[in-house]
């Protein structure tokens, strides 16, 4: 819609824009969209209850309720633009056929759900043939995001992002006088952005977890003495949402008890897909991203109820737990800052491979930008990751920038200190273990990569080639040993 | 085919099985086949010069040679069986069809390729409905194995099964007088383990890169003192088909130079799918499979050519190479034996999961004692998994039984101690370190998975289970933090 549709919506009593599906997320993008000046909204959902509870609770947001998807079309100003808050997967391709054989030319139609980024690009052409906008838009936030100000990662054509900019503008988190949305790329880009978005917040959290379980089983600490050493690292380059809630939780006491309510959790972490893919898609795409792998991994494995009895119960003699040696909250902190860089350099990596593969023109210090409010991995630090990208936008990789070069640099000796440690007592740190491994090998002059092309020649006549020549060889292993060229 | 009719092939001229594919995997087999008693071999190819130069390289082989598909079909013994050998994907889809318009009720089908056990499970049912049995045929050994006896693991009907036994054994590797081939269960369970198969050979050769890599920079091995030390481990628990290799490998000079030729080898490992597959699938089954992950995110690091020459050269001073403590040799053989071990114990958890997802009934034994002999991964060490197995087959892990808990037990010192000189010293062992982080993690009392749960409560109302009651719960973070029910 233009500007001018937009301001005149509500007096032709058409809304400017509409929600369908009216769960807590889509009831709660509605309401922050509905705050905003110029914008009426119509809402729908399949139970009509839904619709009508949403508007009898919430009467300032002048909400245009429609029972049926006829009447939440007609409600519609021209070009109409409906975004979908629904469970992705079939329902998503239900309601977008149900909306597209309702729509016109030029009406757009959004998808706010977790979709996998392989659907929106199949709809978006589906669509786009039927001359009807389709934007995949990935909304990281949570609840409270939907409602005060998430961040928004539209994907879609040129004309239908001009379209909806406005409105996507006016209801997104706000960081540095920016809002937290920007047109990540054609079609699928912005749902890739998103799952990659939460293999990151995978990592991150993982990463967290680790220097919490060192500094409680090795330093000794408890959860409220915690709470205050985390509230102080979110003063510093860690400042981050998910340290400023790792905070909070670790200071909150069970109210039956008085005890700390982490120990009262069941310490079975679940997962929701979104860092299952983004494992899937960096193996097809052949994107070291090991940190968000063994994030993923680690918590399929918590969830391995029967075998972790099976172990504990076998291997009860563990190592014993070492004194906390001097400044070992310090190494910890620093440990958790490399290994951090490591895990956004390799998600960042990923977005640019995704962006290569599809065809996608992404700004990757755009992406950085918007995610510095609103999501949940909004941190300070993104800022210092679009400065970089935004200085060479061609920089092949973080860790090569001047400035989380240095940040490697300084903590270098701790991270390996407090790894080192860590295998020595038997606390698993398979995230920051990764992450460093990822960098002694980037950082390798040599690799035995080297033996794994021989062997491969030898068993499978797989072929290698040669540092000091350019071609493909094999030895004939199982003849005489000649090397012959298998170009 | 019934055992009658597979001794009266030959004097009715008719071929007692077919072959269509007659690349280096598919020629050797049919020449393995057609060196049997019995088994009169036909042969076709969609070029016909690769079939008639087959023929006549190999007049003692006795093949029937079909120019043409409906020439191959009319020279099969009813009911018919013909394996393809054609490169995996849409080519094999076509080569099927092809067939199948040709063939008639209760004739057999088998894909000796790499398939993808998703479109073995859709292939086979479709050819179920016409009523043509499909056999996924998991084949290793390279080329050699073709030939000589290769490790075989096929999935499909039992009825296939049972007419294909008699030749799949008379082709098949010998381990301890046992023929490597079992029915490892319905439609794509062969495709499923063959898989893993080769998911674990990945870990497996980056296990074996990493305690190289150890060797030679802080062990200050050369090549060829390296050749000695393989050779030795190969007489021992790591006695395998890898490690033998590994020692042929490392004692080649380079013809040119006389220097070793692993060090002309560019260090840049390539792939071909089955790894990645590997852990598409191991994440989406949630299986903590980390060695396989490590490895295969190994192999594409190393291939990042570009990455590595930015870390490398933002990155030049690295940490020094200590010299080796005493006993490091012997130490790293136990990290490299401890690392398989669970590497080994999550490839078989793979495979159960997946025959619980797909309802296969798959003998775990089975598949390591044909793994025994054929294929790549064929070790001593497989005998103690089927024993292991066959001991109780409803064994949580294998890292729960007595023989690998004691072996784990007698590593586990030289395994830590190995990893934590890696990490201070910048050797990458991403796959030591991962499979050694899995294991402190599974043996760990406590996770802090918790700390995950009540962050994910926190800024998305995942809920969470408590250690002290059942039931589903969620706190009222942004409220007044009561927790409340939310079953």
């Amino acid at each position: 819609m233009s500007d001018d549709e937009q301001t005149t919506g509500q007096s032709t009593d058409r809304a400017t824009i509409g929600v369908i599906g009216l769960a807590v997320m889509g009831s709660n993008l509605a309401r922050n969209l509905a705050s905003r000046e110029g914008i009426t909204v119509a809402v729908h959902n399949r139970t009509t209850a839904k619709t009508d509870a949403l508007v009898e609770e919430h009467p300032e947001a002048g909400f245009v309720a429609a029972e049926t998807l006829d009447d939440f079309v007609a409600s519609l100003a021209t070009p109409r633009t409906a975004i979908i808050m629904v469970q992705a997967g079939a329902g998503t391709d239900a309601v977008i056929e149900q909306l597209a054989e309702r729509f016109e030319e030029g009406d757009i139609i959004v998808d706010g759900g977790n979709a996998d980024f392989h659907d929106t690009i199949r709809r978006e052409e589906e669509l786009r043939e039927r001359g009807i906008h389709f934007v995949g838009c990935g909304i990281s936030g949570g609840e409270e995001g939907a409602l005060n100000g998430p961040s928004l990662m539209p994907g879609g054509s040129k004309e239908a992002w001009e379209a909806i900019a406005p409105a996507l503008r006016s209801i997104a988190a706000v960081a540095q006088d920016e809002p937290c949305v920007t047109h990540v790329g054609s079609d699928g880009a912005g749902h890739f952005v998103k799952m990659v978005h939460n293999g990151i917040e995978y990592a991150d959290m993982q990463l967290i977890a680790e220097s919490y379980d060192l500094l409680r089983r090795i330093g000794g600490h408890d959860p409220a003495s915690l709470a205050d050493v985390y509230a102080e690292w979110n003063e510093g380059d860690l400042e981050s949402y998910l340290i400023e809630i790792t905070a909070e939780v670790l200071r909150q006491a069970d109210a039956e008890t008085g005890e700390p309510l982490v120990d009262a959790i069941l310490d079975q972490a679940g997962s929701k897909g979104t860092g299952v893919w983004t494992v899937q898609n960096a193996t097809g795409l052949g994107v070291p991203t090991t940190a968000i792998g063994e994030a993923v991994f680690a918590r399929a494995l918590s969830s391995s109820a029967e075998h972790r009895d099976a172990v504990r119960q076998t291997f009860t003699d563990r190592p014993d737990l070492p004194e906390a040696p001097e400044g070992f909250e310090d190494d910890v902190r620093s440990a958790l800052y490399t290994s951090k860089v490591v895990a956004y350099a390799q998600g960042f990596d990923l977005i640019r491979a995704g962006a290569e593969e599809h065809g996608w023109d992404i700004d990757l210090g755009a992406v950085a930008r918007i995610w510095r409010g609103g999501c949940i991995i909004r941190a300070r630090f993104l800022d210092r990751i679009a400065e970089a990208y935004d200085d060479d936008p061609s920089l092949v990789t973080l860790l090569a920038h001047p400035y989380f070069a240095d940040a490697v640099r300084d903590g270098e000796a701790a991270w390996r200190r407090v790894v080192a440690l860590a295998v020595t007592a038997g606390v698993p740190v398979p995230a920051f273990g990764s992450a460093l491994a990822s960098y002694d090998a980037l950082a390798s002059e040599r690799l035995p990569a080297a033996l794994i092309q021989a062997q491969r020649d030898f068993f499978g006549a797989h072929t290698y080639r040669r540092t000091d020549r350019d071609g493909v060889f094999h030895t004939l292993w199982s003849g005489d040993r000649s090397e012959v060229s298998a170009d």
